[in-house]
């Protein structure tokens, strides 16, 4: 294993989070889950659960004079005026920017890609059941435990933290980073996660899939729907299916724990990504996994 | 329903992540899950994944850069340089500022009170695995995901909320707020979650010891062990603990919903608490409910 | 009770059954399920799995052959030339005929309408992963397990059995009977499943939802993906996602028997409905129960 | 592979549905589950839930109709005059026939041997609480879904299907068909189901003797029980053991998905039986892996 | 209450335990399950795991040094030498003497009566899969803890110590005690357990004949079968069976403890039986409640 | 296999049991699962749930009238004067005698071992939510029946059997035993138990934890509280505690039959060890599984 530098350059990242998705709560932890990374220095700005347009050029600001070299913004529907100006404000300084966002992004993916900004829009990452009758602040918690647990199971957080982590490896070696265009899918989330079960992948796959049309049944009843008792049985239905699409997901989890080779691919304190399969086995550098690969 | 007031005083308030808790990554929306209340206006600063003196600090003077009336710092162990550094620097600008903390904080407990912070210790919010040959960032992640479940069933969240609600109004009415000084422990938690059946309440304290119980053998596997194949599985053991602590809080909460009596507390968009009973009412204002049981 | 009429016209019914869809397997035991009925005479017509113009012809002269006063067509797609051959020349006899279909048929409802034919197109009822690398005869049964137990507790089976019933009560007074023209979605077949608890209420409409979903992700994988690896993995999905909807449809169920208000609504031999709702107690016809409320 | 003969004789069959048992529902699907087999055609002609005389002399009549070259004909309890009327009708064509049926027609097993009928008589194929105080429409939908995961994950279905599948591959020659005569008990089951791992195999035992004792209990209250509180209870109690069956059935084949041995054998579309055991790979014919195995 | 009175005399009870049956291990815990009861004196006496009958004569004898006032023999067939002799030398000495055994006991069961002995044969007792191939401590201790949940549960513990009780009783107030004579089978059980929820009792119900059926499947592995292979899979499908029988079991009890209303039976410390139905309530006398409704 | 030797010494034991512990119930069955063993004689004293010093030393007297080679004694809290007693009496005759209690013995283990005595202190063993209000002889048997369930599965039970069998064989060839002096923790019963899936051990380990945790709510529910509704709820609370403990080692062993790999160790007639992995395999002797393994 290389001598870890001490002396190579350390990123700075700026977190911003404007309102709240799945992808949010943990994001900064996904870079450094085990706070012992050197590489990188990261800051978070939130606006808290509102996403207006005045909160989120406030944060955007707070963002900027921490002097980042790459940007990350977390927002639902990055289309929204709040999120648009938040990133245009950052662009217009030329940091490199990466937007999380959910599905309902997909519509300016195309733009986004064309104004130089990077994305990750998770398809999975869908929206609560926001209505009054329903949701209390415990109802709220109980269903983002839901949503991360499928998101971090089949596969969402590890495209985000590889897409990343990738834009950070070129911003240390002095160059432009390449910066990630992605929909993450069913089919490339479960790719990500990489199951050695396939019928793992498949359950991975079911619980994606349930936790994305999640959002068809909440935005019909925070956006459509009149009816009170109407709207507040939905909210109901919409979380019992993501409740059900966590059980899945852990399903699909424990399949690979019990034929013990459930991948973890930690990072190593200079930020690259190590792989492991089996529980008791040392994690290895990815890189180094590859080129043994090659070299055969 | 009295009308609302819409020149009442909006409290400012900064919340400082300093690391990660399982309190830290919903704390913001805890207080306005549904993004329409309109008394409070709030920014989030966080270090990311570590907690070293420097970072505490940067995020703290950035926290007073909003010029908060409110101050709520999430940090584990507030003993700790980073976290004391940081609330000293607050607090020596004379604002309220809550400590929500873990366990680990009760020793310094009293020297809190004394100094005038208030806290909140949350016994169940327990640190995870961080052992490089086990937790990457998908692990952290359903660790979270299971602790969230945990903290929000079990009562623990409701007391956050509805101590810093208190602390909101007594600012909005220009009063000098009483901060909050509570060990949540089960009994204390059990209470606030508010439980129809018994046996409901009984699990919910079973899944709370279980959750509190992990930091025993995660603290013996990060810092006390030596053995990598022994503290690898010390780490899984803690985890595969918090997945059950989870699924005892779920049943916990599914006995309430099997007998239509779940508590939904939501905020109203002037910052009061509501409450609600059967899945198809309407909520009411809890002080409502409390003076028609005093006018009786 | 009032005595049962020996007297009373006996209905014929041919139900035809071509290819197959979840409402096929059981539909004409729906009918009888205790087969103490006296006013009906069923006889069934299948063409096996295969759904081609000559097969559905021919069993659609066979049902002819029986002189029935009713005709009940169960099929997948209906705008198929099969399925619409059989019942052009059914109804060039006159002969009032429901079709059964899955969510592919709402294409040709009004047509169908228009043309004098009821319908009942469940949306929930999705086709199976007919692809060789993983449908067996054994995997289909099982998928149809599923989707069984999602279709018959979440009220589409309820709803089934009420329209043709009701059509048969009309044919027995000597009247042309109103056909239904029914789309079964989530709430059509949750309102028709008459749970107590809003909670297994929602937890049937999430059930009915998935699926529902299950079409999507079969469809692609029938019909789109040419990648033979991909669609089989698609096909698991899609049946994993069926498995889940089962059990939360099963879900669904226990809580109404956890409260013993699980309504019950058995057939009298004279065929009417009758209802009861406590495990331990009698049925009473249900047009006795609405005239009592009627009458108060 | 061999090339497909287009020319191939197609054998004609009908099927004769009598009442129902468990097999039945799904019966014409088991052979030709993918709807894409050439060598056969399939009627069904069916009684609906009664299996009086007439009717069951009836469907016999229209069954001969289509000259079949091949009937099956399932039933409960073949030794009723119903069914046995509409055999001997069948018989006296001289067409090879095969009673498919339940536990009671082990009295006439050796009989219907002598006759010349083949039959195969299942065990677990139990009998569902047939009273009015407890079953409707939709709890005999939720048994049969039950009694059809349990029939096929165990087994039965593949011994069903196989067996006629090769009075199918003689005919097809030119031969008169040797037919089975088959009890499907619990070892000939778990033995048919082709298990790879030896607690699924068991589990899977378990849960054809669960299925298999439901009869005992159903009998009872059907048929032996006057007191109407008490045999609603004792049918209840059947639907329960019924669906512990199917779960653990359920459990039985999860088991092979997690070690991903799962065998699949799907009909190809000239008939024959292929094989496959890891979800991701092609499946072969049965009849080729033999003659591998034979040239070792 | 009624005084306690501390004169009242001390009943002394020899247990003997031949062998093990489910009923054993837990026995003399039945009688007093929180060691606070004054009115009894209990010595236990056992063989080990033989029943041959020098090993029972032996601890009879051992038990007649006791000079006890009662007799309680827990053994597997009762008609067997060992067990036979012991009663017998017990029965020479005049003392009441309650056998309880399991199943095959049945055949005995007038002969004991005849003989003056009391007896309660629990149908739902069933050996376990005593082959070396599948039997070690371990999976002994696992079936046994399944077995006894099946029985704590489905009421058959409670048959056991009201009879007993009942002869302490009568032996306390100098009467000669009225033996039981009680074959606990489904119905017996299902009473005794006092069911609230239709469908819990409807479960346990199941459950009981599940662990009944264990019987069938492991006499034949042990006694029926030779080849080891068969019998090993049989044995481990009769213990799957069992632990499903307890799952089902369990399910049952949490039932009553949804709806708050699971029946606890406490012993006083003058022995008298309590009752409570609420878990936030304090027991009261059988007799009271009794008594009250009889003066209604 | 050598030849079994049936002149062998046969090994006269003395099992003592004061009181009730979860390694109590099953003790003498752990030494000869199948009662075929030929190198032991069993006696079992026991005193029932109490263990006051009269009964402790009424039941050790009579333990020594068997002239024993070997006393175990297995009780709560050693250090209560009625086991202490009990112990003395035995060790004045010099028999070796092997303790078996729960966790509160550690506090005289040093005094024990001094004295000559073995031990073996179970740290998961355990009690039970002594309290009027909440234990009936249902309750406590349904908690035995968790507890047992866990010390199976986790090892514990390993640990006492073969530590008893070690003296026994010891004795056996004419020599003084070395007597075990053993506390069972989380590591020593994982290590025990023999898992071959890491997951399984971590699952195991987390199991026992709980189960151990359930001593400090017992205790403090049944010596600390006072208030009647607190304590109650406590006691509810350990006990489900414990049943999730036992899900989860069930969760453990189901992890290696999935794999089929669950380790048996099933004693052979003549008290040596024997040892299997698969199910369909024989067990061998472990000793010659370790001197192949020393050959190579």
């Amino acid at each position: 294993m290389r001598v870890f530098d001490m002396n190579q350059r350390v990123v700075k990242i700026s977190i911003v989070k404007i309102g709240c998705i799945g992808c949010s709560p943990l994001l900064e932890y996904l870079l450094d889950e085990r706070a012992d990374r050197k590489d990188i220095d990261v800051r978070v700005f939130g606006s808290g659960s509102k996403l207006d347009e005045e909160r989120a050029v406030d944060i955007a600001k707070r963002a900027l004079e921490f002097e980042p070299d790459l940007v990350i913004i977390s927002t639902p529907n990055a289309a929204l005026p709040g999120p648009t100006k938040a990133r245009e404000l950052i662009a217009s300084k030329g940091i490199p920017t990466i937007v999380i966002a959910d599905a309902p992004t997909k519509k300016v993916a195309d733009k986004l890609k064309e104004e130089g900004f990077g994305y990750i829009i998770v398809e999975a990452d869908s929206m609560l059941g926001a209505r009054r009758e329903f949701l209390d602040p415990v109802e709220m918690a109980v269903y983002n435990s839901d949503l991360i647990k499928v998101l971090a199971v089949t596969g969402a957080f590890n495209i985000i933290y590889e897409a990343v982590d990738k834009a950070i490896e070129a911003i240390k070696k002095g160059e432009k980073p390449e910066l990630p265009t992605i929909i993450v899918n069913r089919k490339a989330a479960a790719k990500a996660a990489k199951f050695n079960n396939p019928y793992a992948k498949a359950k991975a796959m079911a619980a994606f899939e349930m936790s994305k049309r999640v959002a068809d049944l909440t935005t019909k009843a925070c956006f459509v729907l009149k009816d009170w008792e109407e709207y507040t049985t939905l909210c109901a239905a919409a979380h019992e299916l993501m409740r059900h699409a966590a059980r899945l997901a852990d399903e699909a989890r424990e399949i690979e724990k019990y034929g013990d080779y459930l991948i973890r691919r930690p990072h190593y304190k200079d930020g690259t990504i190590m792989i492991k399969s089996k529980l008791i086995e040392k994690p290895v550098k990815m890189e180094e996994v590859k080129s043994e690969h090659e070299s055969k």
